[in-house]
């Protein structure tokens, strides 16, 4: 549960799923994890979700890299994640903070050019004003060319793949550094969907 | 964003998506909203998500209805929420809450016998301590039969999907009653996986 924390440990958690609507499913969630090394983050998968933690710079990486892994393979596909940093809840995975900076996965995911819509929504619990870091963020990835939108409950972010990641890791780190003691921040990002944009 | 809020307007929301992990999934969804009564609560579609609005009960009572009619086909089937009361950030869907509190779909919904793993956290964001009503609420769902456990970032369901419903509202219910400006919970719901449970 939530709660009650305000660790010091400033380990970063993704709990993310990936949803390929196709009958192959197993197989390209195989695939893409084949694809990816994660030896840099604790990883655990159940039949509900696969947790990732460590770094945050591995933990974008990582995730990032097993979402646009599956896309690329041109089925509709959604990615679900909750990160959160500033409330472990328990040490697993405390090891992998000593790994060094050096994203695995970087190169390979850049050279996938995947069209992405999302949603993400930011929840600081430390308190305080964490506005205008938002903003700025959220000006930053349009410069970046990705189109920012208000949705109901999040913001709609339209674009690259990697342009989007780079946004939402930016805007989640730039969080944490304001000082909120613990950080929440939920993304659903969609590829290849059959649906028109904004449809009924 | 979720910042800066605290209205007195006592609208939920639901930014919820379904995933049908077959090339059917267009066909599963469109069934299941047709078997969905969604007249009490404000609904609008887009290709990431779709948002329900309106009195808490009717919000819970469509989101539950929307997933039972579509696991019931016997697919794997994945539902995402994010329920949000407290945080309305526009006022979309507020002639919603003049609607009686009778649920449309119940009756329907409770016919439905689907074994579910669920994974739930709940962010009360209004201060104050909320540990006691969650821990009454997780050993009222256990007394339903609904096992519980502890998950990385998370609390994890398993039961009958009607129980594991009934025992998120109450537990989102009872942290808004205790006075919370603003609670977020998020739920990942899988049904019929083929994986087994806990594995690797
Ligand atoms: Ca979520």
């Amino acid at each position: 549960m939530s709660q009650g924390c305000g660790s010091t440990n400033r380990i970063t958690g993704s709990s993310f799923s990936i949803y390929p609507m196709t009958d192959l499913f197993v197989e390209i969630i195989k695939s893409s994890l084949n694809e990816v090394d994660t030896s840099k983050v604790w990883i655990k998968t159940d039949d509900v979700t696969t947790t990732v933690r460590g770094q945050m710079t591995h933990v974008f990486d990582v995730t990032r890299a097993m979402f646009l892994q599956a896309a690329k393979m041109g089925e509709h596909v959604v990615f679900q994640s909750t990160y959160s940093i500033g409330c472990p809840g328990d040490s697993a995975g405390d090891v992998y903070m000593a790994e060094d900076g050096v994203p695995l996965n970087g190169s390979q995911s850049k050279r996938i050019g995947q069209d992405v819509a999302a949603k993400f929504s930011l929840y600081p619990m430390g308190g305080g004003d964490y506005m205008d870091v938002i903003y700025s963020q959220i000006e930053e990835m349009k410069k970046q060319g990705v189109e920012v939108n208000e949705a109901h409950y999040s913001t709609r972010l339209d674009g690259d793949g990697n342009k989007v990641f780079n946004g939402l890791e930016q805007v989640f780190e730039q969080t944490e550094k304001q000082g909120s003691a613990h950080t929440v921040m939920t993304v659903t990002m969609s590829a290849n969907s059959p649906s028109t944009k904004g449809g009924e």
